[in-house]
């Protein structure tokens, strides 16, 4: 148990957005509204996975939507704490403690903001240990635990309770509807779960290791050096191209942020031409007509000068990027894992996940 | 309080099809559910809004979505009773009695479904008088009652929960996009109302009244006569024209079926054309450039030969039709009303809502 500080918070936001592969939304508001957090002298405390109790209430909470709204369309503030009481309510009982289900982007800070509102710890892991586009593409999901009852509120002060849903598939469609209709975001809880089974189910650790990521790319530049080479040796990634941004599609379709990127490298990598497909996140990495690199491993792209991360919402024409592969958890690995964040469940169909080698050379 | 026999039933359809002015969705299935009901030995009892007790629980039960989508998409039997369920659990009271709050079409018969499996009885009333398209357009809601925590539940066994929304249009916004991803049907409860409220906002006696209107459908057949000039007589109500379809345009677009008819004088009126535009209901009959009836009033489509109801979901090119204005409830000519239900809250721009009169030649 430890509480975050401001400088863990800077850096949190900067390590997450790397592992936002390109989405999970911009953790900018998120940070700004849990440093004031700080300041007014509320604690947000971290508690590791190992020390939940059995049968504690572990509470995911996060927002849903498409990224390029959220840059947009502000939140409200007591989303988290509607969505809270909300399942309290009709569960009948208090819920012990936060973890985020994405880890990637804004929603690494989703649960802090309530956290620091109601005093409940935060737990260190998630359930992607990355960022996915759709809700029933979390650990916690695909180790068999079903997200409802789970509830949904948007800035005007809406809250909708999914009470049943009969496959996580129609949770999935029927809070995307809702969504969509409240605006493109909204702050989202799914069913409480007992520590038991977060202790199975989740990426662990996964606060942690993006407060290092954040906290190394900010020493880099103290000292004026590229933070790509550091990254790639502490999460074991492969520096894949630096590039240009030659030409960039994207727009919104059915609350999500779609796309391409074609990328002309430049510096040691010059004459080189690659694509990354996204659906809020990167998905494919493609060069020479071959996909080197693809979901559920990560796809980060970064600028090539800053070492920050640049999500789907923010990338531009000409941008200078750097472009890191990075290995996925093990817990994405599993064939209940890839039927559900594989290739094939993003309409990839022909391109086959050959996983990149984890720490030791390890592929599972 | 009376129970209700299969002939009342087969009335009921018939009548409440008259009352849906084009929509509320086909009777027809909900019929044959209700009479399966009585033959199983099943009752469905009828009590007057004058019997309530002022404290008693009542729920609205109804079908929301597209009514074409209805005729292709069968219910499962069992939504009625989840949604109840889920308000019961929710709200921790049991509910005392069900009502309609839409008379017009299939939504008369779907509270007794409920009613049937339940043992609970029906309120002879409802919160229109006859159909209208969207959820906030209830007599219940214009008089201050508000609509969540209100539940929806799809044939598959989706249950949702709309535990708080910031007005009725957020409702109606949120329940719609929820009920288009169902499949474009689903079957809804609003909020208990308590007996007191329900005695002074609701349509009275309008379950009453559909099986009267049924029963002189009926007889009229049977003697081989024309039901028209007996229900205008009945229902206060005026014989505009005979018709043949002439033309018919129609789609579905978000949820509604919306469209225009294009009609051409038979018999007495060979030579008029006219126009009847609707969404769901409906909504306007024009003649010779001027808008002779436009809502809240009841304009009806019937068969020219069997006086039965056509409804918007089953209107074809060549019928050969009587349209009809009946007057609507002084409930739904308030002011308080009008910003809901009249022609503006149809986007109807420069169209004025000229009453029809009422029994002794009342215009209130």
């Amino acid at each position: 148990v430890r509480p975050l500080t401001e400088t863990d918070i800077e850096a949190l936001a900067i390590g997450a957005a790397i592992l936002g592969t390109g989405g999970g939304g911009s953790p900018y508001i998120a940070k700004l509204r849990c440093l004031q957090e700080l300041r007014r002298g509320r604690a947000i405390v971290l508690v590791g996975v190992e020390e939940l109790e059995d049968d504690a209430q572990v509470l995911t909470i996060g927002g849903i939507g498409a990224p390029a709204v959220t840059i947009e369309k502000l939140s409200e503030g007591n989303e988290g704490l509607r969505v809270l009481k909300c399942l309290e309510e009709f569960g009948g009982r208090k819920i012990d403690a936060l973890i985020s289900a994405e880890i990637g982007g804004g929603n690494a800070l989703e649960p802090m903001l309530t956290a620091a509102s109601t005093g409940l710890p935060v737990v260190d892991g998630d359930g992607m240990g990355r960022a996915f586009p759709e809700m029933q593409m979390t650990t916690f999901s695909i180790y068999g635990h079903r997200s409802t009852p789970a509830a949904v509120s948007d800035e005007h002060g809406n809250v909708v309770l999914f009470r049943h849903t009969v496959s996580e598939e129609w949770f999935e469609r029927l809070a995307r509807s809702v969504v969509v209709s409240m605006g493109g975001t909204a702050i989202g809880a799914e069913a409480p779960m007992p520590g038991r089974y977060v202790k199975r189910a989740a990426v662990p650790g996964t606060v942690s290791q993006s407060i290092r990521l954040g906290e190394l790319v900010l020493e880099a530049n103290r000292q004026h050096v590229s933070a790509v080479p550091r990254i790639c040796k502490q999460e074991h990634g492969v520096h894949l191209i630096d590039a240009k941004i030659v030409d960039l599609k994207r727009h919104l379709r059915g609350g999500f942020s779609v796309g391409d990127i074609a990328l002309e490298g430049i510096d040691g990598h010059s004459g080189t031409r690659a694509h990354i497909v996204f659906q809020n996140e990167f998905l494919t990495f493609e060069r020479l007509g071959r996909i080197e690199v693809c979901v559920p491993d990560l796809i980060v792209i970064l600028d090539v000068d800053t070492g920050h991360a640049i999500t789907t919402d923010v990338l531009r024409y000409g941008q200078r990027v750097a472009v890191l592969a990075l290995p996925c958890h093990p817990l994405l690995r599993t064939p209940e894992a890839l039927a559900v964040i594989g290739p094939q469940a993003f309409g990839l169909d022909g391109v086959e996940y050959r996983p990149l080698p984890r720490p030791n050379g390890d592929l599972s």
